[in-house]
């Protein structure tokens, strides 16, 4: 309840003000087990931000690494079997170590593999789901998932699936990314307006936006995960904003993206961040 | 025969300016099995064009996604176990699902794994093959395959190899990357001529070029596959000819690279793309 | 001792004048064996250098690759069970061919399957290890390895581990990266100043440099091992320099880092790098 007064669209901006200073100060570790298609790229959003990328993502490392990291991503883009040895380690050593975790459901419904793990990895506990309409939608159980990455539906179409997983599975805060982004830990309900649709022309930038989030949770225990989330939208979507600005496409907008990401600073967000919150 | 008369210079330009419409219309679902260096390119690269990529590259996936996508790329860069194993899925899935598919013979002749396999997936009849001279050459039993994807031979010594393998294959267009590229049914031989040599210094520069003849093949059925494998080289030339014009370097051209198959538009690419035909 | 006789400032601007110009003018085949992160960045730089990445990391290929490459990197940064295999393959390989090697002990000390594997292979003897401070304390058995890629120790603090390796595995050359590169054989330490620091906001800035040594050493056998290190780091120091005047921020700064890779001379690497030596 506290949480929820807290979430007013002021009081946002000021956590973000405060999650991206902290980010910057603490460097935090953060374990991602992601796609083969995206590692580079989320790596280096991670640095260019302030955090300090690890992708272990093998057998006999990836627990104890998840057990001693700010935070841990896991994206199912490509699980293969080696990946889900390791995140089934990971899981548990992020449980041992208290390490906020995310769960990015990559096409979800569409292919059978990833879609029995992800309701398994949704049932241990993710401290964050992030995914498009459609992968949030599936995960609901109220769709098919779409075409993978290429979001079918839009945010608001998602919203009662959002609810429904944040209502079934208390704790865990559920986020929908699209133009304006939603979201909720089923009692209350933040859009994060703005970034740039440029973001949906380049591979990972969904995908790395759960690494950012995975390092928003990890660096301050007292700021809910509500906001935590919201924030690492925040940044995201003012960074994308700055590098829409500063390209000439899609080539040119991933590397002034990562460019913003360095460059924007904790005053910068906290003014142009725009939070809509609904309780 | 029909093909024959209707692959003119006029007639490809009209075509490619057609499927890259269509491409853009209906966003091709371009499953991409390709080697561990180059998704993240493949993806930016087919994203940039209009085209929606899925990297699907594991066993129980890859073949149900096969037989749903609108074309296929089999890059055999990195042949994994895995790998291996979603490709054994993937051929039989497109077969059922009538979904058009291109083997990129990355290597062929010079490492035997890759070898074996190239030789095994050509008799499957792909819908096209697309490499570089000294692999078209390996591929056709005429050579050793030269070092990888560096060719060392030039793309008119590897007409003799083109033909035959197009010949020995019907139904199987072949496509040799160079300074002029060359595209066989084994009756028509088409020249695209322009592009940019920068295109070598970018790692995947070949490689994505295969998952943008699957995107092209995917879109019209009722376009022959010698036209649309020509189309998918003509945008990719002009596009790096507008990126050489921008840039200032290998790093450079690669970001404009993407922009400009993004911003290019169906007409330009007409008026600007170069074909030669001989019959 | 003629090494150490040969190890001048001057003797080694002129050195690494010609081992440019001779990557330039053989492309050397440099066989890299990395991590899932950074293998499309590495294959950029080696591509942009001059020289012919080949990627091969699988069992059953590596081994007959490294014995025709002229240059082997080790990269431990993603050690799956396949890439374990191609190594064990590759070392032996690379022996049987002459073909000097490079390890990169990513995160030893801080994880168990890496660094059991990175003490096996340096008792091998490669021709040379990289890392970061963290990284070859660790591997001397003197700390723990810091966090990975992110060194928590600098370059100076890791000179008696350096000179520890290099000692107890004459033959092996060790380099450890940083504000300020020292390289030693255990009898002569070169360090190398210049380059930027926007090298570690661009993942695989390190990574790549494993690579682009390997290069060198496959080159030259007529010129030492050491110089032959010390010439690689800097090329990438001017390179590095170069983009930073050039770019705003990481994500241009890699794409600059490209193109001065691809622009720069061997006269102006002459002229601008910058050696220190102690014996």
């Amino acid at each position: 309840m506290s949480d929820r007064l807290f979430c007013t669209p002021a009081n946002l901006a000021t956590a973000t003000h405060q999650l991206l200073a902290e980010v910057r100060r603490r460097s935090p570790l953060t374990h991602s087990i992601t796609n083969n298609v995206v590692p580079n790229f989320t790596a280096n959003v991670l640095l260019a931000l302030g955090a300090a990328p690890a992708m272990v993502d093998i057998v006999g490392e990836a627990g104890a690494f998840a057990e001693v990291a700010d935070g841990l991503l896991i994206n199912l883009g490509t699980p293969t079997p080696e990946q889900c040895g390791a995140i089934a380690e990971a899981v548990p050593g992020a449980a041992l170590g208290g390490t906020p975790w995310v769960l990015d459901p990559v096409a979800v419904g569409l292919l059978p593999i990833r879609t029995a793990l992800a309701h398994e990895l949704l049932a241990a506990g993710p401290t964050a789901v992030r995914g498009n309409a459609s992968e949030i939608i599936a995960l609901a159980g109220l769709g098919d998932g779409g075409r993978g990455t290429d979001a079918a539906d839009d945010v608001d179409q998602a919203l009662p699936a959002a609810l429904r997983i944040a209502t079934r599975q208390p704790g865990t805060v559920v986020a929908v990314s699209g133009d304006r982004d939603l979201i909720t830990d089923g009692a209350t309900v933040v859009r994060v307006l703005g970034g740039s649709a440029l973001l949906t022309r380049v591979t990972g930038g969904g995908c790395a936006l759960g690494s950012v989030i995975a390092a928003f949770l990890g660096v301050r225990a007292d700021i809910p995960a509500l906001t935590a989330v919201a924030a690492a939208h925040a940044v995201y979507s003012v960074a994308a904003e700055h590098a829409a600005l500063a390209c000439e496409g899609p080539g040119t907008f991933a590397a002034h993206f990562l460019d913003a990401l360095a460059a924007v600073t904790p005053t910068a967000v906290a003014a142009q961040a725009r939070f809509e919150v609904a309780a």
